[in-house]
This record gives structure tokens, C-alpha cells and sequence, in this order.
């Protein structure tokens, strides 16, 4: 129970407290006892309460949705960044089933927008397509991939449902990603994506735009993926 | 104009235009023509408009404020991760001046929770500090740190609004940052950080854990940051 001659303050005192509820007792996403009922089961003030709160949100332990109540934060996959990583691999890795639903299949001629970005000379026939990328079967992530026609000839939806990505290239092409280059932004996750993924429209979003590269420097893909704020985080070293 | 022989697709056409107008003509955060006006300018149909829309949102060219309308995306700082990087150091580095702002400042006993993220054995005293960071004036990000004590005797709220915490590190006790560890993940700004970041409730951010470690393996700083996502954009390169 809480010390009030404790040097560590009451909050902080009440914070472990839930914590501990938190990790023992409690499941993600389960509901929380509110800011009044937590002032009368720890006998504290609502000012401790609320502080406890607020450093639980911080800290990721809880989350508010507003006019709802506050929740437990749910476990997170742990994206390492140290190195090439294919959601494939990671979701094996974890134990975890990973399949891909291709929503959208097409060979388009690139804008001057794609043509730009993937460092074409001139416009160019392209991939694009959109896959729904599940764990155990539960959506996680949405992608948006443009890969060079000319490169990789012939492969079809179809590949891309079984196949990862990245084994077409190395199987069928003998071609392999050798570096590649992320851009991470937080975003609200839109109506068009919020769909599929599984998310309120407006909830939090990690934006990736991924160029991986060949041997030869040449973009073999450009993606833009959107990656459930409540399933992922991504984790680095960074040295002097 | 719009050709309509083209194998260059309606919407990325229409796409291309729009980015040519958003870079050339207007501003960060103009609201741009609605999808009805767009249709009429350009003489296409409802659904060209969507899809030139959907995908200028996605490529982050523009945002969406539902009720609102739609409106130019700012440029962002674009944070390399390739290695250590201090607020203080990047800032210079893009001409803008950098400032803290200490909006809280004490010394506290650390309960189970901070003990143990910050790998101490036991309760240990410890300064918990939250900074407003700003760049030419503006708020963009919210920190809360902690930092042990008896490594870094006599700090002062005073010297952390005039100098860099890792140049008090350095000049006041020898000590440098020789690596950290950050974890990423995307939130909604909650009230009590959108006060401080000037940005609306909800808004979405980019939350920094950061672990930062001395020559011993010390963890001499632990850092909660929440960075506007409306200003920040974060890129690393990732090898085989």
C-alpha cells in the first residue's frame, strides 16, 4: 500500500502500484478503474491520481481514448532497425503466421511524382500494388509498392500471395536488396486504410516510405507503408 | 494540361499538376481547391479527383482535416538516425536557433518503474526535468528526462535553459553520451502536451523513448520525447 512517509512520492508509489496491475492482472486493452474510483481504492487525493496517470500514459503503460476511459496499452512488436528487415522474416521470427492479402494489382507508366522518386530517367511501366499484411491473421500494416517492370518481368498477383516479395526477387530474378533507405512519420490513419487495418479512422500510424536498392544502386522498390501505431515500435542503437 | 491519349494514367496526370502548383504556388498549411472546384478546373470526374487526392495524401504531399478541408503539407526537419544526434546540434545545422524552455524542474527519489528502466540496483535520487524545445521561437518538441544525481551533482533548472544537457555532461563532469538506444512509436498528442506544442489535441506525434549511456555503460540520461509530427520527419539507411 502507499507509504506517506516514503520518500518516493505518492504518485510515484501509486504508479508502481498499477503498474504491477497492470503486468499481472490485467489483459490489453481492458478498461482501467476511473480517476474517482482510483481515489477511493488507494484513499489518495485526485491531484496524486491524476499525476500517477499522466506519467503512466508517458510512460506507455495506459492510453486515454477521450469520453471512453483509459486502457491498458496493449504489447507492441519490436521492430529492430539495425539492419534489413522483411515483415516476412520478423513476423517468423516471432513465432507468428504472416500472410499477405494483395487488395490491388496493377502495371502502370509512372508519373513525373514516381518517376522522381524511384530515380528513373523517364517514365517507366511499374508494379504498384497494395497488400494487406496480417500476423495470425490479424491486418497490421498496409503497403503501397512500385517495383520496375523492366527489372522483374512476369510476376503476378498471384506471386505476390504466396510469395514474399524479396524471395521473388532473389528466386526469380536472382536479385537481391542490398540497402535501403526508411522514412518514418507518425500520421492519423485515414478512412481508406483504417478499413482494412482495423483501426478507428483518426488513430496513430507509423508512415514508412521505404527505397530499397540493388547492387547496382538502381531502386527495386518503392513503398509506402502504413504500420498500426498499437502493434508496432521500432528500436535503435545509435553510436557517437 | 490533361491528355487524355496518354499511358500516363488521368489521376497521376492530375497528380503531377497538383504537386507542380503545391510546390510552386502555394504555401505550407494553404488549403487547396476542394475536390468539386478541382473537378471543374480540370474538366475530370469525381473519382479522377479521389484517386489524384487519395495518393497526393499518401506521397504526404497534402493533409486532411475532416470538416475542414484539405491543405498543403509543411516541409519537416529531416532527422538522420544514422548516429547520435543532439536537438541542440541539429538545429544549428539547419541555421535555426535552437532554445529550451524548463518548464519543470526537480529532484526526485525514483520509484520501481524509473529504477528500473534506468537499470539502477535500488531507489536512487535522481532530476526529473521537462523542456519545451524550440527552433527560431517555435515549440516543436516536449521532453521529460531524468538524469541520476550522484553522477551529476549541483545542475541547476538555470544551467539547463542556457546550456545543452550533453555540454553540461561534458563540461561540468567529463562525461559524454558514447551511444543510446530510442525506441519509436507514433501517438495522439494528448492535452497536456498540445498546450505546450502549439498543435491541436489528437494531433499525431512521434514519441522518443531514449536511453543514453556512458563509457561504464551508465545510463546517464532517460528521455521521453514527444516531437510534432507536423515537423518532424526521421530517416535512416539500412544495410545487409
Amino acid at each position: 500500500m502507499l507509504n506517506k512517509d516514503s520518500r518516493i512520492p505518492l504518485y510515484a508509489q501509486l504508479m508502481d502500484i498499477l503498474i504491477n496491475d497492470i503486468e499481472n492482472k490485467m489483459e490489453a486493452n481492458q478498461k482501467i478503474p476511473s480517476e474517482r474510483e482510483t481515489c477511493e481504492i488507494y484513499n489518495v487525493s485526485r491531484t496524486t491520481v491524476r499525476q500517477a496517470m499522466a506519467e503512466l500514459e508517458r510512460e506507455g503503460y495506459i492510453y486515454i481514448k477521450h469520453g471512453k476511459g483509459t486502457f491498458v496499452s496493449p504489447q507492441k512488436f519490436d521492430q529492430n532497425l539495425q539492419g534489413l528487415y522483411s515483415f516476412t522474416e520478423e513476423m517468423k521470427k516471432l513465432g507468428k503466421v504472416p500472410a499477405s492479402k494483395v487488395l490491388k494489382f496493377e502495371i502502370v507508366t509512372t508519373n513525373k511524382d514516381i518517376t522522381k522518386k524511384m530515380k528513373l530517367i523517364t517514365e517507366e511501366l511499374a508494379y504498384k500494388f497494395t497488400r494487406l499484411r496480417l500476423a495470425d491473421g490479424e491486418p497490421i500494416m498496409i503497403e503501397t509498392t512500385y517495383v520496375p517492370y523492366n527489372i522483374f518481368p512476369g510476376i503476378t498477383k498471384e506471386n505476390l500471395e504466396t510469395t514474399s516479395l524479396y524471395d521473388i526477387f532473389q528466386e526469380s530474378f536472382n536479385q537481391n536488396v542490398e540497402y535501403a533507405e526508411e522514412i518514418f512519420s507518425p500520421v492519423l490513419t485515414n478512412a481508406g486504410e483504417a478499413k482494412y487495418i482495423n483501426v478507428e479512422v483518426g488513430s496513430p500510424s507509423l508512415k514508412i516510405n521505404r527505397y530499397a536498392f540493388n547492387k547496382q544502386d538502381i531502386i527495386i522498390e518503392y513503398t509506402v507503408c502504413i504500420a498500426r501505431g498499437d502493434k508496432f515500435k521500432y528500436h535503435l542503437k545509435l553510436l557517437k
